[in-house]
């Protein structure tokens, strides 16, 4: 096995997002951290590779200059790919340019900051022999994948109703007044888009109901709200849903939830049972049937299917949690850089987010967006 | 204490919900059981009443003749109220005729048939001076009260956020072909009522939310569906919720959610505070707090305000369920009708639902259902 | 149906154990109390009976008199059995004169103070033709007999591993100093007998063991501790167990586990599978088994067994607890009554706990102490 | 920051445990592995260190080859520390050697094979300028250090009792027969020692009791079991504790509690208040309290104390798992190896497992067999 090389655009000291990457690359010994853009500030930028243990050479200026000089390298030596963990307006010129310059991307989301990058970043991305990963990281979960796999199979049957909801309480106070970083740039739609919680957070939840119960959703009417004083973006959002296959749904999310933490849920049923997970628990799935006891499945636990269980590094008992997950996105991706380095043919359906799961998510926004502008009307994606 | 003398209508063998009732009534030694139009079948109604050790007199072929004969008696004899635990159909004529004839009512929910006797039974109520009882018995548990009485004193600081779901599976499936009686008057209009799932249970959730938080919603966006094979009522509801005080929220309800039993659950997030609660696990309200660690109160356990603790009957740790909840409507009824028959004056804020819960809930099903055929447009209750 | 009259033997006002009695009795409808003996003071027995609805005549100065006064009514006023609710050393001698005196018996437990009563007590009882029930009242909850008839029914196999606790924390201040009554009389030898918590709960904990299980415990290791300032009675104690068949297992309980409320839990292990259920959430049986997944059943819910869900009283998800468990060994102990008192031949195997089951706690109880006072010795039942 | 450079012992391809050390000593980019004795077959060694990238001519037939040869490496180059992941017999001797050719070592537990080895490791440990680090990795969970340190600071008042429990069933049957590796090295006291699940999981236990109590068992009286077939060390165990300071408590544990996956819990009771932790769910702590409602506490989340806190990798609410805890073991002992490689002065308290730790569990294991041996005689530690 030949380990990847990664460089890294944002997560200077004291990002958030940054350190998750980093420790999400590195649990399954396959990527090497070797260079980076970590900061604006190329002070920062330099102080963030000593801490990393990474060469002071690498620590780069910015984005640009990471990537004309990783380009000129030798191929033994130069980054194999970018990993980009900036705020959403830093995303789209960054991928582009790492693209145009022969690497490969995995990207935090939303993809980009606009619909119309998203639109350009696809064909770039399709036009380009590169991998391009985006990290909705909570389809990395064992049981994520233990859900999808049951519904695929038909165990569950037709599905009929899904409810999905994403609540988080950090911003019932308005700290971004207060200078928390965090918070500051989630609130500005400059830096974040059209969608501020919707687009945080209600990306990923849209991401994991079509991710798990594979049936999109056709139209939507959604109802959002700022809550926090002189926001402008929505803090908050509760949304109808209507899927391809005539099923219904809520969704509902929240940064505003005075006390929740990370509380990612859903519920979907089919004609013979239905499953329930949380992400703050996210080793138990829960399964009820039409006519059998509800169970409750485990990561490498009796009954999990192998398209589960080949993601799950521990035995039964052993809990992982969300930096697991999130490598299992680094892995995925990194199984498939190394075959496409090999020359190898373009996995038809790798396992991770792609762009085109970029792209929906950005319609998934806009759709919502223009839906509650008009007083929650129904609203094709 | 004089115990109160109790006359049912409907709820012969092998009702679900007379025996319900019965038992609600029995719990707290304050009401005995004496007579009964216990079917439409005279001769049912006088099976049931031998089965409940009653004595073949006071059987009655309808509640016409009940009520008619019962009025006759001396006083110490007669009974001194009825319980209406019919279809929803048969809810307004024995309302109606009951307090025309000077006896208390405590009917089950919905309150009528059509908007129209609801609010004609309004009329009948409040110019009677007889007490009316609606059983949303979901209001009967201690941490319901808790919450409540939290919301109230304003721990949880200004409501932002609701969220609750009435979720069960026992429709999933077309029962109501195979002859299952509580099935088949659910889903025929002319013994339900213009709501399916939205009358039999999406009022239990409206009356919660109000009841809980002491907010009324002003509008709803609502998205009924009919899953089942032929059903012309709805099974299942998705509804944006709009409050008076500038609060959002989701209702979701089913019986086509497989797997279900009664899953009742409620979140109400504050500036300061929120709770979460589920009946199926009706001991435990889990209250978050912006600073202080989650929190779980039980009935008469540490922490518990005093207008919750005292309709604990036993101690802490010691589980009461659906039956004591439901004893509790009949508890504050009884107190109410005692302190009426013994010359009272009328307290002004009973503890129980009454004719305007009943209005209310009926008020919600039509705009529940006008919305939703105005492809789910805003529509005030 | 005939319904059955109740005489209560303590209770009086303000009794916690009287109150469950009473409303425990009444929930099925099949018993009626007519009189009592509720307090070693007249006064307050008469008191107790006017809040109780009962007629003054029937509130008697003490058991002896309830019982010859009641002998000599005719047999259709006549109480048909008595409910023993008084402090332990108050179950003996009315148990023993009530059956002398052709009275049905219920009585709490354990069932005497000392092991030599017991003893006499079953001999009374067994030649007697009167039905005596003893209110281990967890037995009465339908998980907990679904857990049971898994195992008669070798769905787990041959057990191997059996962990109990009984966990309180009431006493974990000396609130016995304080004048609480509860406290008081459980911490007095002279009134609670050789064992403190292991008595008041220990006793429970071994009932509900051998109950599920359907094995006995042979020899037992106990370590029993009073950390109550300055008491003489055990208020904590941990047991090793052996059983019959080669099981072996803990016993862990207190009232001294600060914040416990009544945590009663098992957890039984056999070779194909397991059981896990706890008391404060009585609706949920946790079922491990060895190469499928984790299952919860619940009351009237799927793959109940019949022997569980004929115990039920309303459909799953409506959930019951603690009194509902009571009223069941009442309901079973009525049916019993009934029989008999209509000729009908003694169960062989009623459904409630019986003089056998008392006895048996007694002799626990006495073997626990020894095996303390013995430094932990092996001690046989 | 200087990465470490760690040689690993065992954990060849297939290994459980040398995986899980590689994960949690990468996670948080300190350490980078170097060379490895993987395998007792050179061929298999160096197919381990092909798949994990790493130079051939670092991958050395045996631990003795490794020890030399990266002995004579130059300081920059050399590994700094070794990794022991070996069964139970394999731990002392590399130790021993890794010492005395100047490598800090980390070891996985029980720490030697039998207690005299165990005593001799000490006066090693103690004599060399080397770090030693035992992965009694579940002391490295926030919620494990929340507990300990609210316990330390007096929050619970004195502690008066505890239970713990470490249940398994993946040996309930006898795989041990069917070759599966981990099962047959743990069987076979020539591998294992003289403590079967004892060893393997019942250190832990004690381990993990001590270190959140912070007080010593005093002395202990054990039951063990060997109930699979054939087998010769026990594989269930039940024990009494006794405390140093006057608490009491049981233990119990076992790898034949059939469906039970890695159950390890903990309670522990004291004047004020009390706590319970379960490592399959590690990220609530339940705190239950004289007089106020339980709480849960979660890493990073309100109320949690900088001694935890500063533990937490990610926001409250993204869980972390069992690899994050055994990655805290490694970090803190990376902390020391860098302070010692750059002269400071040894840490008194080191926040992780020592040879002090490995020590205290072979006696355990000693004391509970010797007990077991003498029918559960009390013996002291």
């Amino acid at each position: 096995m030949t380990r990847l090389k990664m460089g890294m655009i944002g997560g200077g000291i004291g990002s958030f997002i940054g350190d998750v990457h980093r420790k999400a690359a590195s649990i399954d010994g396959m990527i090497d951290l070797v260079c980076g853009a970590f900061s604006s500030s190329e002070e920062k930028s330099i102080a963030s590779a000593e801490t990393l243990g990474i060469s002071k050479q690498r620590a780069y200026a910015n984005y640009e200059q990471m990537l004309i000089e990783e380009a000129k390298l030798p191929e033994k030596e130069r980054m194999d790919f970018v990993a980009i963990v900036t705020p959403n307006h830093m995303h789209f010129p960054p991928a582009k340019m790492a693209l145009e310059h022969g690497f490969h991307v995995i990207c935090d989301k939303p993809m980009t900051l606009t619909l119309e990058e998203a639109i350009e970043l696809e064909t770039i991305v399709n036009s380009s022999e590169k991998v391009f990963a985006l990290t909705h990281n909570y389809t990395g979960y064992p049981m994520v994948k233990q859900a999808k796999t049951m519904i695929s199979k038909g165990d569950l049957g037709a599905i009929r109703k899904i409810n999905v909801q994403y609540l988080q309480g950090w911003l019932a106070t308005s700290i971004e007044k207060t200078g928390q970083k965090q918070a500051a740039w989630r609130v500005d739609p400059s830096k974040s888009g059209i969608g501020g919680a919707l687009g945080d957070i209600g990306t990923h939840a849209e991401n994991l109901v079509e991710y798990i119960s594979g049936i999109q959703i056709s139209e939507l009417a959604a109802d959002l709200s700022a809550f926090g004083d002189g926001r402008v973006l929505d803090d908050d959002g509760n949304i109808l849903l209507r899927f391809e296959n005539g099923a219904k749904g809520t969704m509902s999310f929240s940064q505003i939830a005075t006390g929740e933490e990370n509380n990612l849920g859903i519920k979907i049923y089919g004609t013979k049972g239905s499953i329930e997970w949380y992400q703050e628990n996210p080793n138990e799935l829960i399964v009820r049937w039409l006519d059998k006891p509800k169970q409750i499945y485990t990561p490498g636990g009796n009954g999990g299917y192998p398209e589960a269980s080949e993601y799950v590094r521990i035995p039964a008992g052993h809990p992982e949690g969300y930096l697991e997950g999130f490598a299992t996105i680094y892995r995925s991706f990194a199984l498939e850089v190394q075959n496409i380095n090999s020359g190898g043919i373009p996995s038809n359906l790798p396992d991770f987010p792609t762009v085109k799961d970029g792209l929906r998510g950005m319609k998934f926004i806009y759709a919502c967006v223009e839906s509650s502008k008009n007083n929650t009307a129904w609203t094709k994606i």
